[in-house]
């Protein structure tokens, strides 16, 4: 069987081998019970193996591994500001996010994980199989090496069904990538504490949930294709078979692959980003104090240190840094049938840590405080379409994570609006119509999609 | 008609609207009569507005555009040689590689420029339509416009068949890429002297006579897609037939495009390449003299200053910087059926001006510096079963040029060598067979086929 069919076979069962539909959400608060963690934030100083550098004030591990804080000054041609410095976290290794899966009884279980970060809001969330950088395996912290890392390293044994790099939040991190990858293996394999198998339709309905699924998760399940097929009944809304054609490359498109690929040329051709790696210590705008390295105007995010005591990492208690945003952000696909096919409007966005200029983003991307109090020109695209829209019209809305190994509490409303019959066919030059399937053939070749739009992607479901 | 047909038809198709089948080498020998160039090599201090900054001791131009040569301090664990520092052309500006073609009597053609470089051998060769960096046609040096500009600009009378961006040699260039783009015209357009119309066919033909069609030519027809059809009688070789099937891309492959992606994350994910800018004059090892930058050993290549006169550029006279390699290049696919389909041996490189770590590039690609003289293992794989290789193996065998705007005669012995019956399967980690129609897939999606890789393959007539 293909893996597009196979996928849509355990996207379509909402009964796992261990758990019934309902009891995902069980499992999850079962994991939460069994353990115990402490987190409060502390000043810098009392932070442990990090540490200032006394030149580029640059916040480093004192083994220079894991992820350090350091500056960027930005030039740009596009968007509302042209030149900026900020502070962005430097994590230039490329680590696993990947799901070990197995077939049981012909539907495909994935090995979920309850999994604690300390910027996670509810602290555990559920996760990947394996989600390590190549600091944690090759145990730079002196812990124990991740459980199943071994299957991933050496593959002879497994399927490999998915397995691509892929980029993190363009506007905190310099080109960060990692890399997503799902295996499917045929023996038997321990399962774990906080370890469960699940089918992807169990994962997906739970990801209608605030705050369950987290970001890691999210984005590896949005490197997974489908097509459609007859044998299998389909029973569902009339979104969800839209949807469903959008998900199958074989359904008319907008723009085809080629055109959509001439556009996002033309979009890095007409963009400049200009990235320089400076120090720390002089970024303009903003300033270090004993807690916080933070913007003079308060606005955008802060660095903040913190202490972690838990009973189920590799290491029962650390020190580190955590990026905190001040305001939730907002993350929009607007969407529309075209030939009864859902196609979703895309927008080229360019962010300073993105590899390649410009990654496809969702229609509408950006933190409460680009709209409020800015002036109409300066209001993000689509942005009072989105706010204003009829509840009819929302076909999903939920919070969802950042990575809360980086993140403190940062959470996103993730929303997917449908357009009404008059929405606008003039869209702006660097906004383009494509299907679900089209975006996941562009996320195979990687480098295209970004973190955003690939976990909103996942998060519809068509179950 | 499927552009995929539409090239196809052209390309098989010898005889222009023109200029017959054997026309067109006698055009081109005209055009060389026509016009009068002269090169010289001068010294640093003879260029005009082109000097090294007091301070990193770059030579740069005076408008700060066009392009500077720079130093980078490299740090890699692929190969034999993990740390050096090297001078290399950074030239961020996207440029136009761009064919204008039309279809006339359903046969496209294209519009072909007889265009001068500095560094070219023969000092004409056979260009595409337009070629153009953005400092050329913002007009920084105060030349004229370049011609037929505007139909790349304004393409909203035009169909746009091919357009992405693309590498170029990431042993020379830190992250140069160029916008490899094919239009199609409907209305009629003037033809100046130096351009002519040719079938695809026509200028296949002529990349079998070493030196005559340019790089920038050659890298813009490998982005062209074919496929198959029984409408045209094909009346070729097996070799020709083979190579047809391997363009198709619904041939039986080794390996598909996934298990291509996931090889291809290994190898990122396995090597590192830090490459850091630095400035010119503390580069280890390379020295300056009046007239040349040299590396101390007198190997690899050095840069030098030229001064050119030439009766047909936007500029009559003026001095720049050249690259000037010591050695012929040696670039090779060592091809072998399976399953009737012809498939190319890839080879993983990592380059320092490499966009994202490795490439995809040839069997074979070294200059004769790496192999002469060196152990046996540090020769490169498979260059001993290359250069003894029987002649009735060998399907291709001509001289190619590098860019004659950068490079100072550099050629490139381009070669196709038939895998014998007994080949080892057992090939290295960095190495997989590939289809010609999975290789102009990942051209499509950019920044996976190195430059050599493209124009060896587009160098391969099936006709």
């Amino acid at each position: 069987m293909k893996p597009e069919l196979i996928f849509l076979h355990s996207a379509m069962n909402p009964e796992g081998i261990s758990l019934s539909s309902e009891g995902t959400l069980d499992w999850f608060a079962a994991r939460q019970e069994a353990h115990r963690f402490k987190l409060e934030q502390i000043s810098f100083l009392e932070m442990k193996k990090w540490e200032f550098d006394p030149v580029s004030g640059n916040l480093c591990h004192e083994s220079g591994k894991f992820f350090s804080i350091e500056g960027v000054r930005v030039q740009t041609n596009w968007g509302n500001i042209h030149e900026w410095e900020q502070p962005i976290i430097n994590q230039p290794e490329i680590g696993f996010l990947g799901f070990i899966t197995k077939k049981v009884d012909g539907v495909l279980q994935f090995l979920v994980q309850a999994k604690m970060e300390p910027g996670n809001i509810n602290m555990i969330q559920l996760a990947p199989t394996l989600q390590a950088t190549r600091s944690n395996f090759s145990r730079v912290h002196q812990g124990k090496s991740p459980p199943y890392l071994e299957y991933f390293m050496d593959r002879s044994n497994s399927i490999v069904l998915v397995d691509s790099l892929q980029s993190e939040q363009g506007a905190r991190f310099l080109r960060k990538r990692n890399r997503n990858i799902i295996i499917e293996v045929d023996d038997d394999i321990p399962v774990f504490d906080d370890y469960c198998w699940m089918t992807l339709g169990q994962i997906l309905q739970t990801m209608r949930h605030d705050n369950i699924v987290n970001m890691d998760a999210r984005s590896v399940i949005s490197c997974i294709p489908y097509c459609e097929t007859e044998d299998i009944p389909i029973g569902q809304s009339a979104f969800g078979q839209s949807l469903l054609h959008s998900l199958d490359l074989r359904s008319q498109v907008q723009n085809s692959n080629e055109e959509i690929i001439s556009w996002f040329t033309e979009q890095k051709f007409k963009y400049d980003l200009n990235v320089e790696r400076i120090p720390l210590n002089i970024v303009r705008g903003w300033e270090r104090t004993e807690t916080e390295i933070r913007h003079q105007s308060g606005k955008y995010f802060s660095v903040i240190a913190c202490r972690v005591e838990a009973d189920c990492r590799e290491v029962f208690s650390w020190t580190q840094p955590l990026v905190k945003t001040y305001q939730q952000g907002l993350i929009v696909f607007i969407v529309k049938e075209f030939f009864g096919v859902l196609h979703f409007l895309v927008q080229a966005k360019v962010e300073p840590g993105n590899f390649d200029v410009v990654e496809m983003a969702p229609t509408v991307q950006c933190i409460t405080g680009s709209y409020e109090a800015a002036s109409r020109e300066e209001r993000p695209p689509f942005i009072d379409y989105v706010l204003n829209a009829r509840s009819e019209q929302v076909r999903f809305d939920t919070l969802q994570s950042e990575e809360g190994g980086r993140f403190y509490r940062e959470e996103n409303r993730n929303l997917i609006v449908m357009a009404e019959e008059n929405f606008s066919e003039d869209i702006p030059d660097n906004f383009i119509w494509m299907t679900a399937g089209q975006l996941k053939e562009f996320i195979k070749y990687n480098n295209f999609v970004n973190v955003q739009a690939r976990c909103l992607l996942s998060s519809i479901s068509f179950v």
